[in-house]
């Protein structure tokens, strides 16, 4: 039916690599917001803050002093999620299934400079935090098959402190989502003899209809099947499967394709833009992943302006993602804005 | 190993419905909250407000005017995510794989009172609510395979109007977990020859760990992989896999349950509690659903008071859920509240 028209009528798109749906609504827009806003933060905070936890050379809550770091510190997570010293133990009633988890929790600090995000780090400040993302990934995964690396920044994402920082947890199983990627991958890869995510590359490069930035390695689009507002993925345009098998050429380019995005992101209202990001690099157990391709995910909340939000709730949580305009309207609109950080244009 | 302690220990439990499994990381609730707050709203509502397009005789933004309803009122959502009048189309590349969606969209007022909350009506006036339930879903379900009654509670689940209501949302296709649910409970059913979930049911009321409440008809559970840190899981002590099936003894009874589980989480930080909350019975299909039961969701975010709330970002959004208590910890902690609703003990 030539009638059909993405931007008015609602439908589903699959997302191929976990298999979960999401329901476009594009028409939703429209209605007016009545509901909560959340409080912008807006003030450009100091390079140092005595009451940071963070900030080099002061104290953490356990009584460990910060080195006088430069650029990137990692230490262990004063609460970890995840721990090394763990007794064996677990059940296989299918309806009381558990296992226990050995694992790691540590925090990055991505600069000494308190005041900053990544977006406003020169080039090689991103690329000492590429490196760290990369060295931390090798070490814990000789042990581990699951090496996460992620960034959780603003408040309205439970990041509990200003400081630029992300975190990397470590663990003995695929979790959940690794374990659907893995097993989709797999799929694909049997049937077409490639990996998924390369194919997908190809395709947006030749339909540019989602593409938000890119350089001579790396790829930014809103993908087919986004579920939040402005989410995007990143990804290579080589073959990669894993963080650790990054050159410093890669390097200078991740860093580079980092500071795109995350500029734009920033330029899309004005505001230091929230998100949860993370990496998918291929397990760790000794096999070969050809099916894998490395990858990363931006899942930012804001929906209309700094302070209005897509609650994922309801429907959302009973049934499938829903979203109130098309992944094409999101790439366009972050195409649209400054390739230039708005605080330095300001200057 | 009996070294094993699932309140110390980090541990993973399956959620044999979704197939997601969950990170128990109990030891974590010791670390300070020094990130955001929730604002909370305490004062009371007037009974009408002029201003609210959910209260009886109201003009609303599409210029018609609410009835002076008693009790429930449905109307279709003026700013619908599904609707009727779709063309026909669809894809089918593995990478771009869509489907054009027709569904209805509707909300359903629970009471003529805007200053009202599920727990503060009465029993006939709860099961008044029970009743629109069931009609919905039955006149609904003879169009779409999919009915979802569900409701958004409080400012903090993007709820925008503080009225008491809910919404019901009809669909063509099996939205993601319904499939993944019917999947789950099609594999339990082939092995074991029975609904999964009613043999949870009898394990739980022997095992009586993890039950909040319950009454001749029904029980409220922690659910055993609960993600969210006060999830609740509502069942049937009697064989019923749809809302259409349920008889005046059943409506009399699921009013109860729902103002006991209601009760109680507001006492439980002394605020009106938020939460996702939605019913998910068998599809409408024209199959026989042995193999499904019905059941209530509750998605409640809150985690340590009435403003702090669990941030499902990061490692969550990445990987899997992780919960900062165990599911016993909490049913617990909802069962050593007042079973009378902490408005009523005030007077
Ligand atoms: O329909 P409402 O209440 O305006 O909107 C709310 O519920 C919907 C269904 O759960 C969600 O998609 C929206 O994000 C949320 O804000
Ligand atoms: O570790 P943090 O920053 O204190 O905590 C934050 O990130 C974690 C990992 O994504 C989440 O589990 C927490 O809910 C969130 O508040």
């Amino acid at each position: 039916d030539t009638n059909f028209d993405p931007t008015e009528h609602p439908h589903r798109r699959l997302n191929p690599m976990t298999g979960d749906w999401v329901l476009v609504s594009p028409h939703r827009a429209k209605r007016p917001w009545q509901g909560q806003s959340e409080a912008v933060d807006n003030k450009q905070n100091a390079s140092y803050d005595a009451e940071c936890y963070l900030c080099a050379t002061n104290t953490r809550i356990n009584g460990e002093v910060n080195p006088d770091y430069k650029n990137t510190f990692v230490f262990e997570n004063d609460f970890a999620a995840l721990k090394e010293d763990v007794p064996t133990f677990g059940t296989d009633d299918p309806l009381f299934t558990m296992q226990v988890e050995k694992g790691r929790s540590r925090v990055i600090c991505f600069s000494e400079d308190h005041s900053k995000t990544l977006p406003e780090l020169s080039l090689s400040e991103l690329e000492a935090v590429v490196n760290t993302w990369q060295q931390q990934t090798l070490e814990l995964g000789q042990e581990y098959q699951w090496v996460q690396v992620f960034e959780n920044k603003g408040a309205i994402m439970g990041c509990s402190n200003p400081h630029p920082h992300g975190q990397v947890w470590a663990q003995a199983h695929l979790p959940t989502l690794a374990m659907r990627k893995r097993e989709n991958f797999a799929a694909y890869f049997e049937k077409y003899g490639n990996s998924l995510l390369s194919d997908y590359v190809q395709k947006e490069l030749n339909l540019k209809e989602r593409i938000v930035c890119e350089n001579d390695d790396w790829l930014v689009v809103v993908p087919y099947w986004a579920a939040w507002p402005f989410e995007t993925l990143l990804l290579p345009k080589f073959s990669i499967s894993s963080l650790t098998e990054l050159n410093e050429a890669n390097r200078k380019t991740m860093a580079d394709i980092i500071r795109q995005i995350t500029i734009r992101y920033d330029n899309l209202f004005n505001t230091s833009f929230p998100y949860s990001m993370g990496w998918h690099g291929a397990p760790f157990d000794q096999k070969a992943h050809s099916e894998w391709t490395l990858h990363a995910h931006f899942f930012p909340p804001l929906l209309r302006s700094a302070t209005v939000k897509k609650f994922m709730v309801g429907y959302e949580m009973m049934a499938e993602s829903q979203r109130d305009l098309t992944p094409e309207q999101a790439a366009q609109r972050l195409r649209d804005v400054s390739a230039v950080h708005y605080k330095e244009s300001q200057h």
